[in-house]
């Protein structure tokens, strides 16, 4: 429920604010085991969205859905030995099932690849089978010592997707297609303006050859790593003998890939749009577009703004805007405005007697707070005028965000410079350290390669840190 | 791939039929784990169709999904005597985490009733917050020792619906609403003509006061508890302290319901609808409802052929039908034929180079064998054929399984005529026997109370076991 001046200003504490925010919009809760995060309907009806875009665009590459058991012989993970060290320590095991001591421990699952590598190595016979394209809609576990809701959490929802192709070439083009689709995915449906690249060998997930992430600038100017696809090399074919005969009948290696995004971004829209009244939702994921409320004081009046209140929200519905009326009768307007600023719904569409007499309805648009976000509007073509601020408040959010990622990405040739930058967002920056150097850095600044953009610029430069030449700009950043 | 030649009759051996069908139609693998299945992308597909069937009912009836965690204390299952009691043999226990013993174990959820209890108890304060509809779409782990894909496994998939509310009536009002969804999704959807009612006390879900179902038959003649919803009464909400404020501010316990319907659906479908060719798979819920097959011998007619079924492929997609081109071109089309029949899908449109000619295609429906089955048609108003045709193959598959029920469902008021019923069907009687007749009627004829019907006779009649004076009849079954 609302209770506005508890919220602490996202200026002043941003890491309570988050959580306040998360708790008293009803998003999530905390589960009875630590760690563990109970998703409640608003946070969840959110993620459905996230994955009902995700879901299309996957399909429209050809990846089919399907369902993988949680349980995972631990001799599996032991298969891949960058895998097993990666994960090793934050596994939970099952050693009791039916009343009984198991002969094996299982693992329930931190990830798939090696059940998917188990199964495709059963299933792929021929060059005919390939590429094969899978999909699950499923939740993982790793157990994290230090969580936050969304963010890092016992266990959490995610897609986690794994091909098999005939060719480096072809695992190549998937797994750098993946990334475009989160790209794509983030900018036009969450309006966060995530910087596509590379990880930096250190970064890379456990058993890849190479990991492409989407880095977002949060409200803090903090980094979040928002979904990731890995372009598994023959690591994980040679792991488990998955092969097939190619078309001069020769057995031959696959190549393979993942790719991954999870309820952590839905701490990305949150940490990305949010203000001081709480929640700002980009309008393709709200779970509601549009709350109505209605206004009235006298019985007399209340029968027909309620009546006018359903009409204009059906005739919401009928042209497929979510919409949410709050008619509760226990609760001023003013709190119920207070309510729906902290969940963020994109626009408050308020109708009273007034109204009525002047065939018009006022409309408070919650990327802009207070008077000039709120405008009186004719209730002839009220569909056509919300869907309009909608569709504007989407590319709103999304102009607001990356002018914020902008402003907090400094290029710099120095180490000072880049210490100050790395304080309050992003360094790009001319890179050629190792391995060694990469971690010198993080320990001493705290911020690490959030990625090699894709978007290079042309030409070489001068590595910051060490004064060498450099092929390629990285983004660094301190992150969550 | 289709091998149809390895087809068991479905008539010959009813178990290795449907184990052969399941596997040859890609629905679902067995997984590493005994007794786990990987439900592979057609199975999933339908599976999928099934999930938005029924969420899209679950939303009308106003309830909202969320995510619960997966990890329970054990500590949580002993708090309802009779929960345990049923549950405590068939757990999964996590008693590793991170490479740390834990300090009580986790168990991971057989359902989730337990731990929705201790949110509950958290989240309701007033009757304002009631009711509580809570849906989830998760796996939960039941250690079974025989598996069967879809019908019975380790792990499987479903949605578990749990609501609260302030009164009795209200809570048994929503456990029979649930029951009139499942039994619309079964009988519209699924074309299962199903038996909604209620279990006897003996078969109720460990907890419930009450227990709702829908049984299917097979066609082998024995039943499948398809999807049930339970009356919890006040025994979880005494368990874990759900309670509220009522309107005179007195502390009132909830009355609570759970309600769930699994990947076992899947299984139903198999059985109630397929034949000695495979799966018959009812449009509404079919991953494809029509494959179009390009039939041609000469290259010169190939580029026509494939263009003119993409373009009817577009025109049917275009209209919301869900097609699959089959345009593998290293298999004869009698392959696809057979190979398609035995996924079950219910349109096979071919086109030729004489259809070509003619502005014709051919449809074979697979709700009807052979010949009797094919028809010419003009392309002209295809789309409308298709559809027609669809709507028909749903209608015809639900008559038949009807007819196919009620042939095979006996009245019957002497034991030994009972006995006969129940070899091949169902049994339905008057009954008014006590826990340890129904036990002994079991015992001696592997038949057990499928449930008593919503839809009963006016009047009183005789126990066909007892003798005594019954006042409901009992449908009768051997089960799955």
């Amino acid at each position: 429920m609302a209770d506005k001046d508890k919220l602490v200003p996202r200026s002043e504490d941003f890491n309570e604010w988050y959580n306040t925010v998360v708790l008293k919009a009803d998003m999530a809760d905390y589960g009875p085991v630590r760690g563990t995060m109970i998703v409640k309907p608003y946070g969840w009806a959110l993620w459905e969205n996230m994955q009902q875009a995700l879901d299309r665009r996957f399909k429209a590459t050809g990846v089919q859905n399907a369902g993988f058991p949680m349980f995972i012989p631990m001799s599996f993970l032991e298969k891949e030995a960058r895998h097993v060290e990666g994960f090793a320590p934050e596994l939970a095991v099952v050693t009791h099932g039916g009343g009984q001591e198991l002969a094996e421990p299982l693992v329930v699952r931190p990830t798939s690849e090696t059940i998917i590598g188990h199964a495709y190595a059963n299933w792929i016979q021929s060059y005919r089978d390939l590429p094969v394209l899978i999909n699950l809609w499923n939740s993982v576990v790793r157990w994290e010592l230090r969580t936050k809701l969304f963010l890092r959490t016992l266990e959490f929802y995610w897609q986690e997707g794994h091909s098999a192709h005939a060719t480096a070439v072809e695992a190549d083009a998937r797994a750098r297609l993946m990334l475009d689709v989160y790209t794509d995915f983030a900018i036009n449906e969450a309006a966060i303006p995530v910087i596509p690249g590379e990880k930096s060998a250190l970064e890379r997930f456990a058993g890849a050859d190479q990991t492409w992430t989407i880095e977002a600038m949060m409200g803090d100017g903090k980094a979040l790593q928002s979904g990731t696809s890995h372009n598994l090399g023959q690591n994980f074919a040679k792991a488990f003998d998955i092969q097939y005969l190619d078309p001069g009948n020769q057995l031959q290696h696959c190549w393979t890939t993942s790719w991954g995004l999870s309820t952590r971004f839905v701490g990305a829209v949150v940490m990305a749009h949010g203000d001081d009244n709480g929640l700002v939702l980009p309008p393709r994921l709200a779970p509601y577009q549009v709350v109505l409320v209605p206004i009235y004081k006298k019985d007399a009046e209340k029968t027909a703004v309620l009546a006018a209140t359903q009409r204009i929200a059906q005739e919401l519905t009928d042209a497929a805007v979510r919409v949410k009326v709050d008619d509760r009768d226990n609760v001023t307007p003013g709190y119920k405005f207070n309510d729906w600023e902290l969940r963020g719904v994109p626009v408050r569409l308020e109708i009273g007697p007034r109204d009525l007499e002047k065939n018009s309805v006022a409309l408070a648009r919650r990327d802009v707070p207070g008077r000039e976000g709120k405008q009186f509007v004719s209730q002839d073509g009220l569909v056509q005028t919300v869907q309009a601020l909608l569709t504007d408040i989407q590319a709103n959010l999304l102009a607001k965000a990356t002018q914020f990622r902008d402003a907090n990405t400094h290029d710099v040739t120095s180490y000072d410079a880049f210490k100050e930058a790395v304080q309050t967002g992003f360094a790009r920056v001319w890179w050629a350290g190792d391995d060694a150097d990469e971690l010198k850095v993080k320990e001493e600044t705290k911020a690490t390669i959030r990625c090699f953009p894709v978007d290079q610029p042309d030409g070489r430069g001068v590595c910051f840190y060490t004064g060498k030449a450099a092929a390629r700009i990285a983004i660094f950043g301190r992150s969550y």
